[in-house]
């Protein structure tokens, strides 16, 4: 029964990327992971081509794929797209009944506060596949056991389920006081949000091994950093930090206070190769079949061009969360516009490095 | 291959129900559904427990439920619960081991216009079953084959795919000038609803005899007629004539044009047991295995109480549809104040006769 389910949903806090099509929504701000999806379409064709169990329509004639942390797409499509085609291609060279094809049944899910309106009013009209949305935290569980084939998330699990509690305990040597994120704070604040991801991920691998099937695949992208690189190398990590000193530039200035902003925390975390490894190993119950580093494709842009895509992107996912936080003393344009300059003066296009984790898993057999 | 799905879907004009928690909105204007709903509930139990077939879960533990045509609940919910509740009565009975009881994935379905948003965020916390979102038109396929075992639909196929083409054809004999509704209209008007039902019917059916594994049942609740009664009589009906009037007077006070009326029609029909036998007959797919034509059980309210229900349960069925026709021109408090004192002067409290039509079908063996 589905009955311990909803407990999990309501501890891991929703966070919606901006929904609609407006200027800041995340559907047109988000060509950054756009990128990373294209440049892992050979990786994803491969681990289907290679990974997939073929046994699996034996018994019924459809492939249940999910993709977790959809949010209100274009990305989403182009995602489930290259996984649908992929499986097709394997089916159509092993098949020689074309009409024994598999039918695709795509789950896209998100946090129930995701704008579904607009992802499902902007579904591809020629989509080869039937589409259901599901609402709710990927940490808990939210399908039947054995019903998913293809799991796939691209760029969400960076998101943590919550700041770790001792990160906003002042009595805690982990308290993150001046600062907004961990990156360039001190050990235990690091350490925090290192067990926080490990947990939130064993959670997540927890959840999907009751519901994918054995010899089913769980496709993971997420972005990360390599083995050897600091976290204050990290290009999202330095900008996340040249965000915090804006908000540090307002508090001083008297637009909001000192207290507001040390409580104030971003609640994502840039893994590494080896420690999404060991949380896949300790977790027991999917082998890891492939995991690459990949570096993400530098652009031609002008410093400015930059840092308004920078910018504009940020905002897209972080409006929802800072709005909660410091409600209207902070007008978001006010802070964008100085985050947008503090970027351009920063080194962060010169210093911080883009890698995104590609990770292929397997459902072991029970 | 679902590829042939959308074209349907995109034939069938959405219709949504007034999304939010507002005044007007569906969510607190459908007790009128919701007392039908709980008519049935014994009617459901019983269905399922002498009709379901239990050899199901030979090859999986989940049961796929989907209530079509959603909307934005409350009411949705009581029914799914009512369904989920009738099947873990039903193998309670029949399995000893309770851990082998059956999981449930329930399928929201509804137009992608429809508020899935309000939806999602007023699932019920302690849901004992999982649940999906299907946008799109349940005329056409929305599911993989073989891959549902209940569909359940309340007052929801009354909702015509769109207004019978010839109602609307200045040179039909069916051209329904001076009317917005067909029940006190002409035979040959009568005639193209009549006909767009049945049609609409078969293509649901049709569309569901793919997705319903042989032996899974369609439990269908729909507001209805009784053999012997005209369509005038039908309180619903006659309240929509009154609608219908009360656009005319303000055609004739300039408010909006003659032509403006002339050209708008409510999709609704309200089908009688002979009817929808025969479509269900004809469709072949499935077989009848009950239908009941249930009185609505009167209230002990005001005339002034019972007009302003109605004239609320109306609007938020239908001022999606009145906006998109008039635009600007006709101001929806004053349309609805207009009715609602209409209503009140009505004799459609006495006369008017409201039935929901129960049937229950089952998917023949192929």
């Amino acid at each position: 029964m589905a009955g311990a389910v909803q407990s999990v949903v309501i501890l891991s806090k929703a966070l919606p990327m901006n929904g609609g099509h407006g200027l800041y929504s995340y559907a047109n701000n988000s060509t950054y992971q756009n990128k990373a999806i294209v440049a892992v379409k050979d990786l994803i064709t491969e681990a289907i081509a290679e990974k997939l169990d073929t046994s699996f329509l034996s018994s019924s004639n459809t492939i249940c794929i999910t993709e977790m942390g959809c949010s209100v797409g274009p990305n989403t499509f182009v995602a489930v797209q290259n996984i649908v085609e992929a499986v097709l291609n394997k089916y159509q060279n092993l098949v020689h009944d074309h009409s024994r094809l598999p039918e695709f049944l795509v789950f896209l899910n998100d946090h129930a506060l995701n704008d579904f309106n607009t992802l499902f009013t902007s579904l591809p009209p020629d989509r080869n596949y039937y589409v259901a949305g599901v609402p709710g935290s990927f940490h808990g569980r939210l399908f039947p056991a054995d019903s998913l084939h293809i799991v796939h998330t691209s760029y969400a699990l960076q998101w943590l389920s919550q700041v770790p509690e001792e990160v906003e305990d002042v009595s805690s040597p982990a308290w993150n006081k001046g600062r907004v994120y961990y990156s360039s704070a001190g050990d235990q604040t690091v350490k925090a949000y290192e067990d926080q991801f490990a947990k939130d991920l064993d959670c997540f691998l927890h959840a999907r091994a009751q519901e994918v099937v054995c010899g089913g695949l769980i496709i993971l992208l997420v972005p990360g950093r390599l083995d050897t690189t600091p976290h204050d190398r990290v290009f999202s990590n330095i900008s996340y930090d040249i965000l915090g000193s804006c908000l540090m530039d307002m508090a001083k200035m008297g637009i909001t206070s000192q207290e507001k902003v040390d409580s104030f925390n971003i609640p994502i975390y840039f893994s590494s190769p080896r420690e999404l490894e060991a949380t896949v190993e300790k977790n027991g119950y999917f082998s890891l079949e492939r995991l690459e580093c990949l570096p993400l494709e530098k652009t031609q842009n002008t410093i400015q061009q930059k840092a308004r895509a920078v910018s504009y992107h940020i905002r897209a996912g972080l409006e929802f969360l800072l709005k909660g936080h410091f409600g209207n003393e902070i007008i978001m344009d006010e802070l964008f516009d100085s985050f947008n300059k503090n970027l351009e003066k920063s080194q962060v296009f010169q210093l911080g490095q883009t890698y995104s984790l590609f990770a292929l898993l397997k459902r072991k057999a029970t």
